[in-house]
């Protein structure tokens, strides 16, 4: 809504298209949202106070749709990992009519940037009418979906004009990484030392996400493979799974090339029938998660003619490097931080192959920026 | 490896594929399993005791993959709706390594048609150590799994040769269906008339299925349609949302056509953008579920030039006639059978597309029948 009303006072600051504008605004995006999340004098990660006793939730419920259902398949992973809080998510237009049976006093937690998406709206009033205490992560905090919840965590990505999400989407990630840092020390999942750790990582996040901006040359290489194929293969494991699953959207979105994503796992039970040499293959492949799994994933795909396409780090590229055909390396950080950190670069991907295929970047045929109806 | 060490014992009994004579074994395959889980003198659905009390179970874990991984996520559906008990699922790759955090007295229910699948077999040794009752549905019992398990509910599948699971699958759905119907029972959460009902629509299946080998004329003429595409999207909604993804998969698996499935409330949210009218979109759409948002689904996407192929029932038929391109009508049954239906079709469809496509129906390029590593 406040992008719709805004768009004629915003410029595009000499950029090409408002998606270019609104990649290179994604180190700010994620600083200011740590800003409004971080205690200014000990440094740590503070919430709003919750609805709820965080030790005490039994369980939490997530939903959302679009690339905001995929910030919460990483967020589940957080949440899971180092909360140890069990998480059921589902897309929203599945979830409200799926209607899962909800445990006491459990977290539904809603994703939306606009705060108007009317099928996460539905399952909102579901899992509100189901005794949920609702806690909503949004970019537009004066929406529907604010008015409704019982706590509103802001996203602080400013107005997104491009059709396809792109820092309100490591917005939405840098807030869930809080809300699994927080809950991590209310449960007692995580020490002292680690909790530093980790927090450290995510505050020196914007300066490792602004250093991808100099490996642009890198991503357009890719970019130039990927845009004379007409179907891609994402392949990701772990908390990256979901991060291959943007990668593919966003190109579906404005690229209209039939891009998938799969669990790299996944890949020997059907879909590696499909792989050949125009079906070049995108891997997001930290070197700190499950690396030697993805690896082995990767030799097969190669083995049966695939193009390997990596995004990795210093220590994965030397592994990756009779694998993959193109590699671009990216800034070594933690694993946990590593989701939001390699999302920049695949949107990058999506945009660079959407200049080349001369598609309306910004408005991508077919699509609405925020979707009110079901 | 049953299949394999049988495969020169088994003729194909004039059919000019594994894979075409394992589709007519459909009826057989589905019959002989529910005969197995039927009580000849009650009529009632009754499986062997179970080693925990259904009745105090406060959740499921899921695990598996490729089809199988599909048939859980029907068995989900199922389980949430019919027995209110809340399911954790996860393809086997992914949940052994995300190691969510586990309930007390839990139940762990893995699908594998050999009972040898590496990724599966792990997920089983995890969630046992992690104190669940390990539940497996399997074709071949005397398996690694078999042994390994505090329970094993058994399909009467016979060997599978083709590489893409067929009659496993639907008799995967036929075990999990009984499992939901008895869990109900168990937990007090179906009264009596409805059990028979449901109970009838199961047992009236087999008949249903060997309908559809009626309707091949129709499938065929899908098939001319969707083999000259290069991609082709799949929609389901609910319970008949995996057998989207399960006709996808198999499209892939045997035509290498890049289809690729979505729950038809996310196509707005991205993937509409891919749609026009090289891509034919495959609905898979019984009346009985959610089929109003599932017309409006398919309205948007034939706005936007595409292809509407659906596979419905009468009363789908006479409200599709206008949206979609070419229909297969299919039986009238309950809702609560749709996907075990459903599946059948789906499979067919892939079947005459790779005829058409001249590919090796049996030995797909890449693939194995039984993935025993990981």
């Amino acid at each position: 809504q406040i992008a719709a009303q805004t768009q004629s006072q915003i410029g595009k600051d000499g950029y090409r298209h408002f998606m270019e504008k609104e990649l290179h605004e994604h180190p700010v995006a994620i600083g200011q949202t740590l800003q409004r999340v971080t205690d200014p004098v000990t440094r740590r990660i503070t919430l709003p106070d919750f609805p709820f006793n965080a030790a005490e939730l039994p369980r939490a419920t997530i939903s959302a749709c679009g690339s905001a259902y995929y910030a919460g398949l990483v967020g589940r992973y957080w949440l899971e990992s180092l909360a140890r809080l069990p998480v059921d998510i589902d897309v929203a237009s599945e979830m409200r009519y799926r209607a899962p049976p909800q445990p006491d006093q459990g977290m539904a937690l809603l994703i939306s940037q606009s705060g108007e998406t009317a099928d996460t709206l539905g399952v909102l009033r579901f899992l509100k009418e189901a005794g949920q205490k609702i806690v909503s992560v949004l970019n537009v905090e004066h929406s529907t979906m604010g008015r409704e919840s019982d706590l509103v965590l802001g996203m602080v990505a400013g107005p997104e004009i491009s059709v396809a999400s792109t820092k309100a989407f490591t917005a939405q990630l840098t807030v869930l990484a809080a809300l699994a840092l927080t809950f991590a020390r209310e449960r007692g999942t995580l020490d002292t030392a680690a909790e530093q750790e980790l927090t450290a990582a995510l505050l020196d996040l914007p300066s490792r996400a602004a250093e991808i901006f100099s490996h642009l040359e890198g991503i357009r290489d890719m970019a130039r493979v990927v845009a004379q194929a007409r179907d891609v293969l994402y392949l990701g494991r772990g908390s990256c799974m979901p991060i291959a699953q943007e990668g593919a959207l966003k190109l579906k979105e404005i690229s209209y090339i039939h891009a998938e994503a799969y669990a790299a796992g996944e890949l020997k039970h059907g879909p590696i029938s499909l792989i050949d040499q125009t079906v070049p293959v995108v891997a997001i492949a930290p070197s700190t998660i499950l690396f030697d799994k993805m690896l082995s994933n990767l030799q097969e795909a190669k083995a049966r003619g695939g193009r390997i396409l990596a995004f990795t780090d210093a220590a994965g590229a030397e592994k990756l490097k009779d694998v993959a055909e193109q590699i671009v390396v990216l800034p070594d950080v933690d694993a946990f931080v590593a989701p939001i950190l390699y999302a920049i670069p695949v949107q990058i991907l999506a945009y660079e192959v959407a200049l080349l295929k001369g598609t309306d970047v910004d408005q991508p045929r077919n699509l609405a920026k925020s979707v009110t109806v079901e």
